[in-house]
C-alpha cells in the first residue's frame, strides 16, 4: 500500500492528503436541509449529511489527490449513525481507487491492539469465514503503550500489506508537555522515531520506503528535520497545514531530497473552503468545486516551496 | 458520577469491574450457534452473538458489581456491527443501572477530542436538538498528546457530571519502554500522574473523589505505590487482574486506608470464567453463572487481601 501511496502521489504530483472531517457546520444548508428533511433533526439525519457532504467533496477531489484522511472523531460524535458515516465514506474513497488513511489513533495492549488492527485494517474470522471490518489502508497509531501494542498493527499489515502512521510529535499547542520531555538527553518524540524506524525496518516497500510511517505535525518544523534524519525512508504524515497555521515553506524539511517522503494533510482548510474569504466565489452551492480549487492551490503552494528550498 | 460509582461500590463491597471483551471463542456453541443460524456466518451474526452473550452475563452479575468496562476494539473487530453491539450494551447496562466505563483509549487534538469526548460521554447539537452517542458514564483516555487532548475531556465531563481514567502505567509487558524512561530523575507515568492530579483537581464529587482517574496496571505494584501517593484522590482503575497474572495481594497498595480509590478489572478470567478448570462444573449452557461466581471469588480474594494487609 506504500508502494500505491507514493505511486499516486507522483501521479498526481500532490502530496496532499485531504482530512475528511466533517462538522455540520461545514455543511451547506441545502444539505443539512434535504438530509433533515428525509431523517429529521437526528443522528441520522446527521449521519446522511455528512455522508452526502463526503461523497460530493470526494467527486471533485478524487482525480486530483492520492489519499484521503477520515477522522473517526468526527464520526464517532455522531454515535453509531455516524460510524455507518465513517464506513460508507471508507467504501466509497476505495471505489474511487483513493487511498485511505483511518485517522483512528488506537493503540492498547497486546490482545486488544489485535482486534483494533483487525477491525480497521484486516479480516476477522467469523466461524469458517473471513470479513473485512472497516477496511482501511493505513492507520494512525498511539505508542504510548509500547511495542507490543504496536506489534499486533504491524503484523496484520504485513498480512494485508497495508501500513501505519505512528504519532512521534503531534501538531497541538501541548504536544510538547510529553513529547518534548528530555530522556538521556534527547526528547520523547525522538525516542518514539527511534521506535518507529525500528518496528518499520522489517516491512519495505519497492520504492525503498518502510510500511510504518510517522506522524509529525507541521507546526513544528525544527522537530521535523530532527525526524526527517531520525526517519530517511518512513514516510512522515504532517498534519497542520492551513488552518492550523502552516504553509508551505514550513514543510519543506519534511521532503527528502526525493521530493518523496512526506504527505501533508489539509481538512477543513479543503472540506470548508467555501467558507473562507478567498472561495467565496464558489458559494455554498459549488462547495465542492471550491475544495477543489483549495487542493490545486495547496498542490501549487506545496510545489513552489519545494523548488524554492 | 464518581459518587455513584463509590456508592455502588460500597453497596456491592466488590471494587471491581467486569471487562466486557468478548471474543467469539469464549462464547459458548448454543449461542454462536443460534446467531448463526440466523444471520449466517457474516458479522452481522457475530455482533448478535456478541450481544446475547453479553445479555446473559450481565444478568447474572449486574446486582453483584457495581460497574462494566466493555473494551470497544474487541467490538470494532467486527466493523459496523460490532459497533451496533456495543452500542446495545452499553444501553443494556445502563438499564440495569451499571456504571459504564468505556474503555476507548481515545486522544487527539482539541477539536478532535472533543467530537470524543461529545459522541462517548456527552451530547451533539443536531439542528436544534441534542443527542447523546454512545453515553457511557466514564471513558478511558491516552495522555500522549498532553493537556489540549484531554481538557474537552474534562468539560464535557463537568457538564455531563461524568468521569474519565487515564492512562498512567498500563498493565502490558512493554508498557516501560516510554512510560518508565527517565525525565527530570523521575519516569515518565510519574509525570502523567501529576498531570492527572492536576486536570482532576478542580472537579471532585461529594466522595471527596476526584471525576478524573488514572489507569495503572495490577502487574506493576511498585509503581501503583507511587502512583497512589501522587493520587491520594483520584479514582485508579487497574486493570490485569486474572488473566494477566496479578492476583489480590499484588493490588492492596492501590487502594488507599478507606479501603476505597481502587476498582479493579477483569475481563476474561470473569466472562470466560466457564472455560477454565476451576468453573468446568457450570458447563457451557450455565457459563453465565460461572461468571458470576467468578465475580463472587474475586471479591473474596481482594477482599481477604484487604484486610491482611
Amino acid at each position: 500500500m506504500i508502494d500505491k501511496l507514493i505511486s499516486k502521489i507522483k501521479k498526481t504530483q500532490a502530496p496532499i492528503v485531504v482530512g475528511l472531517d466533517p462538522m455540520l457546520k461545514f455543511i451547506p444548508e441545502q444539505i443539512q436541509q434535504k438530509a433533515f428533511a428525509e431523517y429529521g433533526e437526528t443522528l441520522q439525519g446527521a449521519g446522511e449529511a455528512i455522508w452526502q457532504y463526503n461523497k460530493e467533496i470526494i467527486d471533485a477531489i478524487y482525480d486530483v489527490v492520492p489519499a484521503v484522511k477520515p477522522q473517526i472523531a468526527m464520526y464517532e460524535q455522531f454515535g453509531l449513525e455516524g460510524v455507518k458515516a465513517f464506513a460508507r465514506t471508507v467504501e466509497y474513497c476505495k471505489s474511487r481507487d483513493l487511498v485511505v488513511i483511518g485517522d483512528i489513533k488506537r493503540g492498547d495492549i497486546g490482545s486488544t491492539s489485535e482486534a483494533y488492527a483487525v477491525g480497521h485494517l484486516g479480516r476477522v474470522q467469523v466461524g469458517s469465514q473471513r470479513f473485512y471490518g472497516f477496511d482501511e489502508d493505513f492507520a494512525t497509531i498511539n505508542p504510548y503503550m509500547g511495542t507490543d501494542a504496536v506489534a499486533p498493527f504491524v503484523k496484520v499489515c504485513q498480512e494485508e500489506k497495508k501500513g501505519l502512521f505512528i504519532l512521534a510529535k503531534t501538531s497541538n499547542p501541548s504536544s510538547g508537555e510529553f513529547q518534548d520531555r528530555l530522556i538521556d538527553g534527547r526528547p520523547l518524540y525522538e525516542w518514539v522515531g527511534e521506535k518507529v524506524a525500528q518496528w518499520g525496518s522489517g516491512f519495505v516497500g519497492e520504492n525503498g520506503y518502510s510500511y510504518v510511517g510517522a506522524v509529525v505535525g507541521t507546526t513544528y518544523p525544527e522537530q521535523g528535520k530532527i525526524l526527517r534524519k531520525i526517519l530517511p525512508r518512513n514516510y512522515i504524515l504532517v498534519p497542520g497545514y492551513g488552518a492550523q497555521g502552516a504553509k508551505g515553506a514550513d514543510l519543506v524539511h519534511f521532503f527528502n531530497e526525493d521530493g518523496l517522503g512526506a504527505i501533508v494533510n489539509s481538512s477543513r482548510g479543503i472540506i470548508a473552503a467555501w467558507q473562507q474569504e478567498k472561495y467565496r466565489e464558489f458559494g455554498p452551492e459549488r462547495f465542492a468545486e471550491a475544495s477543489r480549487q483549495a487542493v490545486l492551490d495547496m498542490q501549487e503552494d506545496i510545489k513552489q516551496a519545494l523548488e524554492n528550498r
